[in-house]
């Protein structure tokens, strides 16, 4: 069977999705038979849809690592009319969640909030605008809660929280975040990190909430990682200030784990900008790509 | 080896306790090799204690059933000597809950959050005061979430807010919760229903907690599965209230499962009277006792 071209799509809809990331390997559909958001969704929506053999591909705003969490995940997915026809049937656009989830179970680790059509040029990836994500750890300050553990890094001592504040100053605004980031052919490492915050929960575990532009691979855990080492002495306050001038990834702190991390929300312009914004999007990574060829 | 006698244990100590129910077979020890709560806190002690052979037994407030999470859980254990010696040198008592979290892992299903030398009279079990529980169920009005689903009963209905309160409200007070209980031999089903409340999260998340001077067996999912068989139409708005006058658990409903269930407080008396709260306990367990035997 050929795949589908675009001439043969007749909707478009927005999928709102959330997923404990823990037994994920990750977003994206990948060869051989690694367990993927991705690939265990366009399953469901293949079932749902009875086309099986050529399932919807949904694309998503943030193409989370493994282990990584999502309770603000946003994807689109292109349906032909047949597959509008069997999905849409009886529960419209709206329905489509309730559908899907009756296939994924709703009690799993993976189900969409939420359904609808698509606005006119509403690309999940290219129409954003912002992304947020929350990074949880619990010290040895915080309540220990087991039914939190899954979304929640636990560390035997104590975290600076001044010292973690300061050093996150300097990393606010626009930045080439290339120290911080796993290098990907062809993709500009320059972003700007809108806001960069810390506080304790009730329960005293401590989070952080990071929003930009668009983050770049491996940055949300490589900026929580470096702050976490100024509370522990591995890097100097100034540390990672410091890395923002450096051009390839440092290797002087680790890394924080997946486990802390979900994806919280999406942001998208009015629907009147949606398509002036993906349009945008695409052309600076055309750029981006001609710049970065030899 | 002989277990020790009273004469032995020179030392009680209390612990405040945690776990993430889905993977035990319960809190209580059990023949053969279920994983149970008290056989996993039992075995992390004699490590920790250095006393595998002999370990220190806690014994527990509230014993919940398979399934059944904690974040309010309280235990008491008593230390011989020598078991003092190892477990508490260098830390205390204080530190004994980071000690045993060192066996277990700090974000395991399982932890100690706090631990203390009990005051006189302590007693886990019988000197409590009361329990409380809640209950939370993610119906066709609350946001889905998988990180929350360990500890949520996922229905696919809308739940009727109105018709469950009314339902709760003849159930508080003193009442034979016979109709609501798994008998036990020679247990009273006779308790104080202290409160029974029900509010919805932001997230719509229904959230039921429940407040007794002490819960018979099943007695919580029991009252929960009555409500909420009032908002589907199985039982009648005046249901649960007739139930009281049963002397026997009635099959009309689904008793509601594990899954949703948390013990999150329980409370004491002021330390000058845990002696004489655990006495009349204990005194008031004999006379049932007698009072049930033929």
């Amino acid at each position: 069977m050929q795949r589908p071209t675009d001439e043969d799509f007749a909707i478009r809809l927005r999928l709102d999705i959330a997923y404990d990331g823990t037994d994920f390997h990750g977003w994206a559909r990948q060869a051989g038979d690694q367990r993927t958001v991705q690939g265990r969704l366009e399953q469901a929506l293949g079932t749902a849809a009875r086309s099986p053999g050529q399932p919807p591909r949904p694309i998503a705003a943030g193409r989370t690592d493994a282990g990584v969490h999502a309770t603000g995940q946003v994807a689109h997915l292109d349906l032909t009319a047949g597959q509008a026809e069997s999905l849409l049937r009886r529960v419209g656009a709206d329905g489509v969640a309730r559908r899907v989830n009756g296939v994924l179970g709703a009690d799993g680790d993976l189900v969409v909030r939420a359904s609808a059509l698509a606005p006119a040029g509403f690309d999940a990836r290219f129409s954003a605008i912002w992304r947020r994500y929350e990074y949880r750890i619990a010290d040895a300050e915080a309540v220990l809660d087991p039914l939190q553990r899954r979304r929640t890094l636990v560390v035997p001592r104590r975290m600076d929280d001044a010292a973690i504040v300061d050093a996150s100053a300097a990393l606010t605004g626009l930045h080439d975040f290339a120290a911080f980031c796993r290098p990907r052919p062809f993709a500009t490492t320059i972003r700007t990190l809108q806001s960069l915050s810390w506080a304790r929960e009730d329960d005293g575990v401590l989070v952080a909430r990071l929003q930009a532009d668009a983050f770049c691979h491996g940055m949300v855990r490589s900026i929580v990682g470096a702050c976490l080492a100024v509370s522990t002495g591995r890097l100097r306050p100034d540390g990672p200030a410091r890395l923002l001038s450096d051009a390839v990834r440092s290797g002087e702190y680790p890394v924080a784990p997946a486990r802390g991390l979900t994806l919280t929300e999406v942001g998208y312009p009015p629907d009147a900008e949606l398509a002036d914004r993906a349009e945008h999007t695409r052309a600076l990574r055309v750029l981006a790509t001609e710049l970065s060829s030899p």
